[in-house]
């Protein structure tokens, strides 16, 4: 039961990867202006990247999966603020909003229960 | 259409990452001996990494998409192969072979095709 | 001066990645028993990811520098221990070291004055 | 001696990815119009991501180094016409000319020499 709920949190936070990385190109450096802002662009890449990190952190079992979640949480919260005081980001505000719900429930976790889960835990897209 | 079967392909890309990273860490160096050799290790690492690269590549509508498919096929191959002389890695060489296969349909397919689909798809965890 | 000294923190971090990945592989894997124990392994996977996070982050001029390095410093001071005690791993214990006392650094560092300098940095490696 | 040059091999791919990434962001975003341009960022994007990952490829003494290496060279000197064609990105011109030399020579070096190499190389940042 852990096992699936440890699932969906990884699922949440790759997903949250997918949604910054490809949004960050597609989408706002094509629309320029204001989503171009290098500000934003940072901040888009900041969540992108720590999300990937965070994900395979939590998929190795790492020590420090309580920390990395919680930053990764934060990051998140503030992505979704920018995201969605610009606009036209739906889909991220969203990733980030789950993303960031997910990371405070694993920062919260504890250790040895994790630990247990994850040696039995399919990869999160499963 | 073609916008669904690239949502697809990306995620065969990205569970290939995630079933590599997990199973190198949670799966081989557990089990020890031949599980742990490095050279299946630096195979599993290899394979994992370059589907992550390939899976943001293929996200940010790369203009070397063709390219990095065509060698992610490849190293996937390779890769499959291991896990099935080892044994004990179904997961793995399912997802080694379902990434190769849609790496390859990648890799041939048209270019402008590809980067107009690109702006519509979203990310493959959707 | 300070950008020479922002550079000389970057370089550690970028340093600190490099020996993380390649003696967990190269030396920590072929050595095998103690070395080769999954913890040990995923605390040098944890250490050396977060430096090319960190690395990557510091170099973009991240809004979260302090967080980020702080959070760095921590994990390089546990790998630290962690290869010390093991024994036989001075070049790591060398490079956690030096990225964690860099790292320290970075945290404490004025936002403003981080951002300015950024401008102007040349990455790490020159 | 190949251990030295291996060692310089590896210091010019990572210090391209380290150019790439760095100024993408704080040069490229922040002079806007042609820098910016998305298939330029993606470009840019592109050849960051190859190097890291070539880089760490190469650290771990992977069975793929010479192909690796070899499409590193392809990208970087792809990048290198854009950055140059473009203007002010000297920098960037002369981190992925040295890349992309330097990947040319791994490309054509012998499997076994590199391997041995491999197991008494420093990382490239030493």
């Amino acid at each position: 039961m852990l096992s699936r709920q440890t699932a969906v949190q990884n699922r949440a936070v790759q997903n949250c990867h997918a949604w910054g990385s490809f949004k960050a190109v597609n989408h706002c450096l094509e629309l320029g202006d204001e989503h171009a802002r290098p500000q934003h662009l940072r901040l888009m890449l900041d969540c992108a990247a720590l999300c990937a990190f965070t994900a395979d952190a939590l998929g190795r079992k790492s020590q420090f999966h309580n920390r990395f979640a919680a930053l990764c949480a934060e990051v998140c919260e503030t992505c979704e603020k920018d995201c969605e005081a610009l606009g036209e980001m739906e889909d991220c505000v969203r990733a980030c909003r789950t993303c960031a719900e997910c990371c405070r429930q694993v920062s919260r976790s504890d250790h040895r229960e994790v630990l247990e889960t994850a040696s039995r835990m399919a990869p999160s897209s499963h």
